[in-house]
């Protein structure tokens, strides 16, 4: 399905066309079998490819050596990364680099995005980001954070056990969240660490297998054990971790959103093809009602995503705080949406949708976790009700009328 | 809850204030009891105080006496018309008046508009459109269309039955759809007619009761019987009805959409307000998890139809055409999501919500039609899916690989 | 649509049939226009022919008068009944009364039975249950019970106020519910009083107006201020109020369901009518698959209702507190069902579905409040939820293995 | 989740306790890790410790050393064994041989049981269902059937392509659909035929990897070249299969249900067990509302698929064809209901819920196809639409009043 995205200038609607181009023509030739994982190997070549045709790194600033879309317009070329499982890993966009990459470049010193931010952009080297932990410390609840760091010999001596840290294995560098003590005039709270994956207290553990294929690197497991890293290992400022991190989750969930939405429609457009060539009871699919609203309930999802991501990169554009809040909506309609749309895709498919011969079934497995990663949908929708409340509260208290009362009817009965 | 419309020129963000207070301070109070009407002295009044407080017809154009604010930023204003159900009337943008306004300002002659335009902008008359017939008339397939317009004497004789004719009592003139034939170089099809309802020929029948209150005028049956209009009635041109009906149908499609998303605003505000001081079991509501699961699934369908709205008004500036099957698309989606919003703060306020004590009864009745009205949403989907099967299939057929044939597994078992 | 009631004896099976007869062939035609009530005078002429036809009080056992069907096998009856929204009136077996009787015929002393029950089977009073309050007393929550009862002069003195007492105008008496201390023997707790209408200490008080409109004597307020009654008016055992009570929500939840469920098929029957003769684009609606997708899933909404309805009461019979647990399932189901069901069938019917034309709109005004009425939806679901925590903690701690430790993968990345 | 089965005969009853603590204390022991399959030689180890136990075979007549459990009752046993994904298999109640077992009791020969009948009914080999082809030959819809049977020297030879035949890899024959031409008083219409798996002219073509893991024998091709049976392979009448399928369809598509019903249990098992123990924001899951509320809907699911299951069970022994029927209803319902159910439990487990730490990510692999095998839930509703309307035309046609017509209102608007 084409994308329909009003307003864009023509330098982007530009790279949305070559992207798309170089997405079908070379990257979608290059997919792994349903189930299997992209190889380094192939993903050198399409990375090499995707420079040659001056599509790679597009969120990426000028500077780094990225196409320089502003987050405003990343979604109709992060879509297109996004019709093929693999292409957003061709193009450099994936997650977590891509988040890591936004945040180095928002809050990293100049040394630090020399050191890490450069070749992360060139794909010379992969990341990951350190803030999950096994029960009972840091999931969907951030301050039940358990690792620690403490001051030590000039630098900081971290020691914790995370999990779940996408990326984790053949990773360059971890950025590593860690609960840090008041001192020297910073508030007690949380720190990010630059921790090279070389550094002897660094440890991947025990694998998490998962339904995904696509993200680079697993799911593992982390061990920190009296990992000593320099002060310049700071990323950012002493305590300030979680609030730092906000300029990191905002954006990194919707562009989570912006590729699976790719997904999504590469999915309909599997689903419409064959409701073109395929009859039932002498019709072909397509002119059948029951067909037609799955495939009309595709299209809507598809559409709504497409536009509440629209609105929270402009929020976070113009006031990153309310976007950061937004995102929450945008992230739990999309992950749904996203759901529903390959769901129905694969049952418009049939037997040859749950089978590998169509990708349709991989591709379910691919997008259930997203309801889950990045904050589960109920944490959201948790967060998403208690801003609503305070936020009418606070509306109330200043003058708007209470409106919950109701009437008391005067007469008898 | 408060709208975040990022991109907003200033004197639009500030006509938004405007109309907010407005709606707030002084349509609310004039609101008459749930399920009663707007009278016509009251509509006058508030209409006049639109005027003074410069909020008065804010999508009609400056030289017709509005606020001219352009089709794409139309939505944030609309929606705090919306806000009170009576708020589009006293701000002269309700159905079907202003969808009438949006059709004469594009396709009628200086002199109709001086003769209709001007009058209906300023509040003096109202209008309606006359498209609907009793089946097996024009209903959701405008082909079916039985009214005839003949030539005769200079003029033309119309004859039919409408049904369903929003607003037609009390309204100064409508907009007649009639089947033509070719003739004169114009094409056989439909053309529409501007008839005064002084016109002996047309009459007002039979009364339909509906569950909606808000909108003046009714939904009365209408009856043409040999009535002659001259052939300065001729709206547009001869044979092209459907086609400059099309101007209408998008647009009004999302002005309605707009209108009530602000009456879900509303409804959540109040079971937002009920939410933070009831209790049940000891607690306030708004803690209970699955009152917060009803509360945030309304923000979600709020803010997801608010995103479409904004994108489809966008295209509809920018391509017409595909915006006005966006539009079938955001009419699904909004009219859903504002039944399920005002559906579920009834919920939350429990025997209250059914009750007239409160106006969610009346809301949920009053928002319950627009699923059916301007086209029934299985009618949207329909022509929904059939667009993206044509439009896919329009790119198979270029050149895009058919994606829809499952691989064969060559080994053995 | 006809009903499916494998092994039903056959006096149940032929009082079924007769049931349908006489509601189709007798009740539907005296039925009130949509949105008027029944009044009393057709209601005592369909009440006398229903004792001719012998269909009157199917519920009710033999001895009072009614057709002695157990409770396992009042579904298919009542929903036969329900298939006019005044049938269960004219039947008497409509709440709050079909309730109040079950409750005396199982704890009211003969004495009791001869005053209360015989004449309210008979259909010669009508009667009503007082256990709501205004906030923050008992509602949701029976535990907040405001009301009191204190011995004096060797009976009762009740004050309290009540508030949605459904059918108290024109009622012959009143079972109200009130808290009462500890004392000779009796438990601290709540105990429940026959309370006669005619009683200078009660008093109907603000109507509440409801968007239903078939339950006789509507949903006021009710006040007791120093309200005397006898000895002989505790109904049941003194402190054992609630206890009690249990005996009549199972059941009466339950028949709420039945009744509901002959409402859906009521418009489940108008919708396929609709679908058989309209046409849509040239063809029979019902020949449409968005249409038979909507009938497809009203009829899965029925049948799963029917069923689960079956179950409970069977289990109602054998075990009835596991009955009554399950009653939630089904309470909470078979609202949600039936609401989608009116709903679909207005749906079908496009703009007569909203109109007063068809009764579908007065239908789903309803239906509506039974998502509310009797413990809303979302308080069963919490009872649901905790219920079925308990149970399976209980099995956890019986010896059944925890299952919910996730494996850790031994190997490494 | 224990099974409240009210009227459950004291021998089944008993069965059922002793199903469950096999499945429980033997067969959960022996499951393979998630993604794995089940070893044929464990299977025989199951099976063999299953006759031990006297819970070998349920659903089969004792004369052929099952349990004699009738159709009415299997519902509770086999949900016992499909608490674990093995179960079925173990207890040799699985699909597809409990379908043909039934088929063979009710319409093969004495000789045809001795042959195939017993040995399946003891486990000795497996059997397979040869309907399904390749597009555009038998599918959803069965009539485009192109395997062909023509008579030829005192037997049959049969042509053809089958896919997705459940079970095939391994199986000691394989019941195979074939088009018959009318011949010797026999109609037009389908055969069935029983072959050999050691037959020269059949073939076990390409494998199709699905999603599921459970069914032994793979879905695979299956090519039937000149293949010779002799009249004894006749299964049933010549021309009557499709009849014949019929006996075979409604209690197989219900034993699916049962079996993923277990499953269901077993899945909200292990979510209650996680809610118990996890904690979150410093609370218990359980007592979370936003996790209370998954529960609760996976209660409802649970319970009102055991209902209808239940109602299908009945009705299909005392009415077949209504029963099958409603086993259409049954199949949609349970099968949407079951992937909800492991769909919420897993969201309930997060991150561990998507990897292989736990089952639920392959129990929904497992029975996400089963909305689709069987006839897809859109086939089903489409025929289930159909009946609804045949049905009601037929009741209108005898009598009863046509219902679908809008009164009209006859006063001025």
């Amino acid at each position: 399905m084409a994308m329909n995205s009003p307003h864009l200038p023509p330098p982007v609607r530009e790279l949305v066309g070559r992207t798309r181009q170089f997405v079908r023509e070379v990257v979608i030739e290059a997919e792994p079998a349903p189930g299997e994982r992209l190889d380094p190997a192939t993903r050198a070549r399409l990375q090499a490819a995707a420079k040659e045709a001056g599509v790679f790194a597009p969120q990426v600033p000028k500077e780094y050596g990225g196409q320089g879309v502003p987050l405003e317009h990343w979604s109709p070329v992060l879509q297109e990364a996004g019709y093929s499982p693999i292409g957003p890993s061709a193009l450099n966009c994936m997650a977590p680099d891509e988040g890591n990459m936004h945040m180095l470049h928002l809050i990293a010193t100049e040394e630090q995005k020399r050191r890490y931010l450069h070749p992360l952009a060139a794909g010379e080297i992969r990341s990951c980001f350190g803030m999950t932990e096994p029960h009972p410390g840091a999931g969907s609840d951030p301050a039940a954070l358990r690792t620690t760091a403490t001051r030590s010999g000039g630098g900081w001596v971290v020691n914790g056990h995370k999990r779940f840290i996408s990326g984790a294995v053949g990773a360059g560098f971890c950025i590593v969240m860690a609960r840090t003590e008041a001192a020297r005039g910073a508030p007690e709270g949380a720190t990010m660490f630059l921790v090279e994956m070389t550094n002897p207290g660094i440890r991947v553990g025990e694998a998490i297998h998962t339904v995904d294929r696509y993200i680079d690197g697993g799911h593992p497991h982390l061990h920190l054990e009296d990992c000593f890293v320099p002060e310049e290992a700071v990323l950012g400022e002493v305590g300030l971790g979680f609030r730092h991190a906000q300029v990191r989750l905002g954006p990194a969930r919707l562009t989570h959103c912006m590729r699976w939405l790719g997904l999504a429609r590469r999915s309909l457009d599997i689903a419409l093809d064959r409701a073109e060539r395929r009859e039932l009871f002498g019709a072909p699919l397509k002119s059948l009602g029951l067909a037609q609203n799955l495939l009309a309930e595709s299209v809507i999802d598809i559409e709504t995503s497409d536009a509440i991501i629209t609105k929270t990169a402009s929020l976070l554009t113009e006031d990153p705080k309310a976007g950061s809040a937004l995102s929450s909506v945008a992230k739990v309609h999309c992950s749904e949406a996203v759901f529903r749309v390959v769901d129905r895709a694969l049952q418009l498919c049939g037997g040859d949708g749950v089978s590998d011969g169509l990708p349709l079934a991989q591709y379910l497995n691919e997008v259930r976790p997203f309801r889950i990663y990045d904050g589960s949908n109920e944490t959201h929708k948790w967060a998403i009700a208690r801003r609503a409340s305070a936020r009418r509260k606070a509306a109330v208290d200043s003058g708007e009328p209470y409106r919950g009362e109701a009437a008391v009817c005067k007469g008898g009965a």
